[in-house]
């Protein structure tokens, strides 16, 4: 039988730096927030009881966090008073469990991986595991000191260091997996006796040594799985670091990016065989890219599903549009939420979608607004087109029937149903229902007056 | 009482490796040209009398220079042949007071900054003071070599240099801040008995040794601040440096960049708390945002005052616009010059403004063209809506009243007015004023003929 | 009289780690196959015959390659078994002449210089030249062992390596210039005796050591010369190094760009005297731009001729247009190709134009789709104007005489002619000629009704 898992997230700093009127926690890094971060990492892990240490900002962070994770529970703790690490863990005391073990993480430490949790865990053998991490310069950090069989027998601070001790490579990253037994029996024992009158969390270290506990120390593979965050500065540094590790994963599973350091992902992204993604592209949310997608510069898509072979031409803006394969779209459209484009459609530049559904190879090329709308297989939609989808109130449908022809410049104005195979003629408004095969027109005739003299400069 | 102070730039080099029909001080760099970056630091001091060396492109040079700052006069001293630094300083003799103190500076080393000035001029206790700075690498500079008891002795020029010298790592930056008198008597006493046949100005240094006065040495603060540009690897480079300063400043101030290295601001941003800058953004001129404004991928942003909480989407392109708060735009939004967008309102996507105020809460969401309009509260302008606004020759006003509700595809045909709570029909084409709380409408009645055979391929 | 010139091309690898359904030599960098770059290195020198070795996909590089170079033949030589580099060149020996010389080169190493493969033949005076290259990490490659007298003696591969050896840092590329005799004697005699059971191209120097032939051997300018494309990382790292080369050339030629690091050339790129590039401009194919050209954020240019003193403004996309002198066009046109705008002509914001001529100092300045179209001079094209050029079947053209002014949100049904000075009234629907000098209109007359009770919320 595993040992039953606690997480216990300490989320009560003000991150003053960040000059911010969120609380740190809440900052968002690749679209998504310093806590949420640790929260989706420790999902991927089976966890018993997630305890969330809160202070600064506590009821904007627990609120925001439990609109976002509706589906599960976290106990929340405030710390009041924030006398320290060890102080902020001692809170969650009185709900922790007395047995099974405990992994001690940051809310401002946000991109530790699952991976190195599992095996923090797994090297906590005899009730204390921690992780650290080699590094060329430790100055400032606090050091890993080892005995001369290796054993760690303390954690030095900077200031503390002797001239030996300062040249230790080896630091301490915070991070933790402890029994949540030695957690009740040592952090009631934590003093504040020293120059910062705090109670920190690393005096448990020399508490277990004393103990004989053999404390296993565990690296990360990447360094900045245990950076923090302070301000402004490092937390953009950590998006770049983590951009540039999503990046790779990606280009490692075949996706062609036009320049690696030009591309954000915010979220998932998964790409099929083939793709290509050119400079300046944004993800954002989860988004799916079938085989031979090709996106050109400066395309900003959200949760968007993308069908084999399609092209997107440079700066389209896409969120929750669902798009079939070989779809043409671009330059310059924009598909907003409920956009379903079927196989071989086109949309093209300075056209905007919303809540409609474009049938298999219908044209949308030019200057449109489709909203509120179903547009069969095989419509040609002008240039210009707008369906009228809106009265100051309500918004009505408008339905176009397959193989229907809508001149340019016309306004469809809804609840509106054209035929199948219908006509409606160029700068027409139509607000009448048109038959199948039928020509609709609502239009002046043209009227001519000779040798008109045009209006002379005031 | 303060010494009078004198500033002489010169600013006469052609900038050969430029490749450029300007002169090299005329390059600009984040938006403005580099002489006017010494201009605007000076500005920041109290400064006596401004004399500009110029030579090459002279007449392009004042002519810009005086149009740009119609407030500050100069004193124009043309330095008609190049035999030097020296010779450039000892043209403005005549023009200079045989008293106070001079800042000798350049017009092509464009980011020395006014503190790192008027530390120098206060470093100048006994006649002369120079900037210099400490690099790993020297190789080309003329070092600065100081006696046994640190006071500098001499500059010595990287041809001339032991090899001892060529390890000296403190090199001389030019800039120098002399008393008057001491340029009126070396100046006339240089020589041009050398390699170059040129006067070098660097000789006042050893002069002022001669005479047993103590050159005081200041260092700036950034290196860029002693950088000048010979070519456009240079110019390009100190533009990236600069832009990484004043990036980083905001940053310190809070804004959030999502990526440091993807924005440039081209003269001055003030921004507000918890301001969030997407990738690739643009600033040019002096822009202003308020608290809590989220601007997205590319928008490019010159000379606007944009409020509280505003969104801006992808790709707006903004220009001398004046925006209230809580206002969302875009994407693909154009603002021209003289835009009012009030509190709550809302431009959309592919919407030209120009001229025009938009009322509290109105929304001009699609496709419109909008110039010299005036739009209460409270109105929907409909998709594809267009200001008539210029006959051929004459631009002319339109007015819409509160509430006003303009239908899809409706043309206004400036002069007009739109009373308060009037309605215009979609596809109208309007032509003359609409009463409060009428429809109007101007467009043909739907006709439709049955089995309508379309055109057949040619 | 020159010895004839060979060239042999190792064009058969799979590419695994590429993740590609595509063979490796037709990855694209800086928008041209891999292949492609060394055929057209090839071209610039004088080439008797190139023998292309095929492989995986051997069938597709030979249709993409034929079909892009409708001037050249290429011999044609398939490897069916993957054997090694020396099997490669030894399946060429039936096509191959038995005297003359030949390049080796590989399909998957892009950049070589013609500079360097004209030094390379020309250092072949005993029969073999190679190149090398010196680096700081030679970990992995094969090193060049010299006798005391500096003469290469052997190619020592890092696994056989002594000590010694390892730190040898001249490497080999793997590209030669050998006389085909030598190649006709040598390439029979390769043994696969080793681990990998291998026929190794790397033999050929102890073979010819043995000869008693001195081997030269020449370095290239730039270390990216010699690097070869293995998976996406490298690919997309060699393009950004190639870029930057590209910019660099550029910036010295005097074009000023904003960022160096943030702009793409895909092809060709030629420019006049004092052009500004802002960031994340992106070229393909082959681009002129004239003097004084200044091209702003994010433009998308492909194929394009731009004349002096254009300014393009931010989000401009252009694909094979001819653009005259003094044209100002965007924010967010889309040009499409044979599109001619003729000197001093405006295209403004979203606006669409392909397959047309706009005339000198004529204005398309918002929301506009021109299609098919002859516009002539001075004519100024109202917002909105569309030209119907598409029944649904066929194509029409729209020709619009000198000084016309059509009105906004007219609708052009082509085939039609306006007129010279006519006038389109606002909003009309055209579908007939239009006279010179005539007012046309087509449109319903305004009508209002009072106290209009507008739709309520349903």
């Amino acid at each position: 039988m595993t040992s039953p898992l606690s997480v216990i997230i300490l989320a009560a700093g003000k991150g003053t730096r960040m000059q911010s009127a969120k609380p740190k926690v809440l900052q968002t890094l690749a679209g998504k927030s310093l806590l949420a971060h640790v929260l989706d990492t420790c999902n991927q892990l089976t966890v018993d009881e997630t305890i969330i240490v809160h202070g600064f900002g506590g009821d904007q962070v627990k609120s925001e966090i439990t609109n976002q994770y509706t589906q599960s529970s976290f106990t929340w703790v405030a710390q009041t008073e924030q006398l320290g690490t060890g102080h902020a863990v001692k809170v969650t005391l009185s709900d922790l469990p007395k047995s099974g073990k405990s992994l001690i993480l940051y809310g401002d430490v946000p991109l530790v991986s699952c991976q190195t949790l599992a095996a923090l865990k797994a090297a906590n053998t005899d009730g204390m595991s921690m992780l650290t991490l080699t590094v060329d310069n430790p100055f400032g950090l606090g050091r890993i000191k080892r005995d001369q069989n290796g054993n760690i027998e303390a954690i030095v601070e900077q200031k503390d260091a002797s001239a030996d001790e300062q040249n230790i490579r080896e630091i301490n990253s915070g991070i933790y997996c402890v029994d949540n037994a030695l957690l009740h029996k040592y952090l009631p024992e934590l003093s504040n006796n020293n120059a910062q009158q705090e109670y920190y969390l690393t005096d448990i270290v020399k508490m277990a040594v004393a103990d004989g506990i053999t404390i296993v120390a565990i690296e990360p593979e990447h360094t900045f799985e245990i950076e923090g965050v302070n301000n402004r500065q490092q937390l953009a540094s950590l998006e770049r670091t983590w951009q540039r590790k999503v990046v790779a994963d990606l280009q490692e599973a075949g996706v062609q990016f036009a320049d690696p350091t030009r591309v954000d992902i915010r979220g998932s992204l998964s790409a099929g065989q083939d793709v290509f993604i050119d400079v300046n592209v944004v993800f954002e949310g989860d988004c799916t890219l079938g085989d031979n997608v090709y996106i050109e510069a400066g395309c900003v898509i959200k949760n968007a599903q993308i069908g084999n072979a399609c092209y997107i031409k440079p700066y389209c803006v896409i969120d929750r549009a669902d798009i079939g394969a070989g779809v043409d779209i671009g330059p310059f459209a924009h598909l907003r939420p409920d956009t379903v484009l079927s196989d071989n459609s086109k949309v093209g530049n300075f056209v905007e979608i919303k809540k409609s559904t474009i049938g298999q190879g219908s044209k949308v090329n030019h200057l449109s607004y489709i909203g509120d709308a179903t547009v069969g297989t095989g419509v040609n939609v002008g240039a210009g087109v707008i369906t009228c989808n809106y009265d100051g109130v309500n918004k009505s449908q408008t339905i176009i029937g397959d193989n229907a022809f809508i001149g340019s410049n016309a306004s469809l104005v809804a609840p509106v149903t054209i035929g199948d195979t219908a006509t409606i003629a160029a700068g027409s408004v139509i607000t009448k229902d048109v038959d199948s095969s039928a020509l609709a027109f609502g239009r002046a005739r043209q009227v001519q007056k000779n040798d008109f003299q045009r209006p002379t400069k005031k």
